[in-house]
């Protein structure tokens, strides 16, 4: 049988593509509607309070539509959770360590500002201490995603000669923790403000402290 | 009117002392199994799926026993959570800045394995993010508890001349960031272990960061 989604109060027509026999055509714009609506009933209510029916309300889907594609809402938000960090930033190269920090800070800093994000990651932390499926896809977001550009910019780094070779895998593993946790600690944490030269003078000390490994 | 707890299923008896015409007298040790089961509760469903009704049952009280002490939910926790930043730690006072350092993330680290601590602490950051009175109770808490301590650490450092004089406000707050947030980053966002020679390694790093500022 083909099925195709026959959402009430939308109005995009699928794109004319012949379906294969068997397999449920699922119209990509009603995906993208519920993927956002998803991040914004995060952001409202938090994960414990969002419902199946809240999401499909906000999209302007039926919950037939928001089931057809996720067995639950644990499925979805693990979905959305590994699409983000699969959309892991390039490492930036700038020539020096300093520079590649602060370029790492700027991007992050600007990815950490945005209301979605400041309550949705809290909030999946949470719930990751008492789920153990969230927390391994948070930590795999977390490992191929901000991680994955640390360890990049120490590699450029030792390579460089501005850090020492032979860092082993804990040192690596402490200099990822100072170079993500001063501006998560301020953004997310104590949620205060970036005054103007915040972001250089962090640059400037984390480049002494991973210097001191 | 003098009123006490009269909580079914509890056995303990008031120490006899004499209530003022007019006062409810609030039995402290109900007050104190109220306040386990709030710790209890948050831990294990969080603060949204977290009710009166469960926190009584947990604390083995009636429900009047928890509205005649809180109004609310919120009311609760915010108590609870000031409650938490008056035990504010007596800064270190090693005789170094690194050795302070280290004194710092021994009891730090001890108190956020525990497991209340790291399913508690970001149940609570995720509800500030959607609601001020939790926002402002929480960073209350960590200016009065973490920060006054580090705040500390860097008047010490500055006085024996291991930190420069006259480091500004916006200085003395990137200290902070830089003193609390790879502990946190490592010990509540990626939940990882904290190998032997960590805090060592860390205070170093850290010390190193503070003398670049």
């Amino acid at each position: 049988m083909t099925t195709s989604d026959g959402d009430a109060g939308r109005t995009t027509r699928q794109q004319g593509k012949r379906a294969p026999a068997g397999a449920a055509v699922l119209r990509e714009d009603v995906t993208e509607a519920i993927r956002t609506a998803v991040f914004a009933e995060l952001a409202a209510v938090g994960y414990a309070r969002m419902s199946i029916e809240g999401i499909a309300r906000r999209a302007g889907v039926g919950k037939t539509a928001v089931y057809r594609r996720w067995r639950s809402k644990l499925h979805l938000v693990l979905d959305l959770v590994s699409a983000l960090a699969v959309q892991g930033l390039p490492t930036p190269d700038t020539g020096s360590l300093e520079g590649d920090l602060r370029l790492l800070y700027e991007v992050t800093s600007r990815a950490l500002r945005h209301p979605v994000a400041s309550q949705v990651i809290p909030d999946l932390q949470a719930e990751a201490a008492r789920n153990p499926e969230i927390e391994a896809a948070l930590q795999k977001a977390l490992r191929e995603g901000q991680h994955g550009v640390a360890s990049g910019i120490v590699a450029q780094a030792v390579a460089r000669g501005e850090l020492r070779a032979g860092l082993d895998e804990e040192d690596e593993e402490l200099a990822l923790d100072l170079m993500s946790g001063p501006l998560y600690w301020r953004a997310v944490v104590v949620r205060g403000e970036l005054p103007k030269g915040y972001l250089g003078a962090l640059a400037t000390a984390t480049t002494a402290a991973l210097k001191a490994l």
